[in-house]
């Protein structure tokens, strides 16, 4: 009570930091509806969350199919088991997808701020081949493309911005579980409230 | 070409294999489509395939909301993500639900054979809270609930049957990603052709 921050994300973080020594501790599993309203289900990368608040930051690429899926339905459930800790959290909550024709200019910042903030081997692969796509045996051959460190992100990246709205946290080893749920204050501000439910 | 067994099952059963010291390596994510057309997605445990066929099965509890979505929409997508081999499955197909009042005398036999196989320790679960519903401080410091080890399925043990129609292999290793697509023969057998795409 009284906290500005979203309850839940210290636990995240703690998480993150019991098992930081683990390979791809920070994959999670994203899950979208498709347009003929199937599920998907995708390992993504966790980029940090958006300065101080609890909205997460994916990378991923306009030509992959979750683009579709998340025009069709913005609703995403992310699941994130961490295997050291023994612990699981699902965060359902809402995707806005940023991409280079977005007219808000501090989305686009956010954009370019997240290009520059990841590597330059991740970001060769948005100038590669179409994802998805059948592979051509001359393009498997050919050398690798290759990206001026300097330039700025290509049309092919694209930001997540992931907004929980509940987060649903489960602990194996002391098998308790705690639902997390926010609610828009008169503010516009989230308000978060806590329940343990039975694992 | 010829042979009887989808093609990537041996892979599948590699991975798992190459996998098999880390802890949870048998843990996998199921997406479905909640009855508002939100995606859901949670961790479950593989509970290996049916006989000598393709089909997952899936242990799970007819309390949880997972059932209520699989009789809105049966469609799901399974992905399981390798972290020692870096080896991505997304499965898409559709799921049987079988619990005590399937008619069906092979699938309740299925679903008796799978209570067996799995620990006395799981079991028990299936006689405690129901899973989801406010903690009830008294029920947290009561002794754990206790089974006989002889007793058959009880009703909240419910058995999911995973039947694979597609399935999305990457390997982030050697960058490759193949798709393996199913289509039913004249017979009723399911025929599996298989094709290279950009990662």
């Amino acid at each position: 009570m009284g906290s500005s921050s979203a309850p839940w994300k210290q636990l995240l973080l703690s998480s993150i930091e019991a098992n930081s020594h683990l390979k791809h501790h920070s994959y999670f599993q994203l899950a979208t509806v498709s347009s003929n309203n199937r599920p998907s289900n995708r390992t993504v990368v966790f980029r940090g969350f958006q300065d101080d608040g609890d909205k997460i930051l994916i990378n991923t690429d306009t030509r992959t199919r979750k683009i579709n899926d998340l025009k069709h339905c913005p609703f995403t459930e992310i699941c994130w088991y961490f295997m050291e800790s023994w612990e699981q959290f699902r965060i359902s909550g809402v995707v806005d997808v940023i991409d280079g024709t977005t007219p808000d200019p501090l989305k686009l910042e956010q954009r370019e701020k997240s290009w520059f903030a990841s590597s330059l081997r991740s970001r060769v692969q948005y100038v590669g081949a179409s994802p998805g796509l059948p592979a051509v045996a001359s393009e498997q051959s050919s050398q690798s493309p290759s990206l001026d460190p300097s330039i700025g992100p290509v049309a092919a990246f694209c930001l997540l911005l992931f907004d929980p709205h509940q987060v649903d946290y489960l602990n194996l080893k002391s098998n308790e579980r705690l639902v997390f749920t926010s609610i828009a204050s008169d503010s516009g501000k989230k308000l978060w409230t806590s329940q343990k439910v039975n694992p």
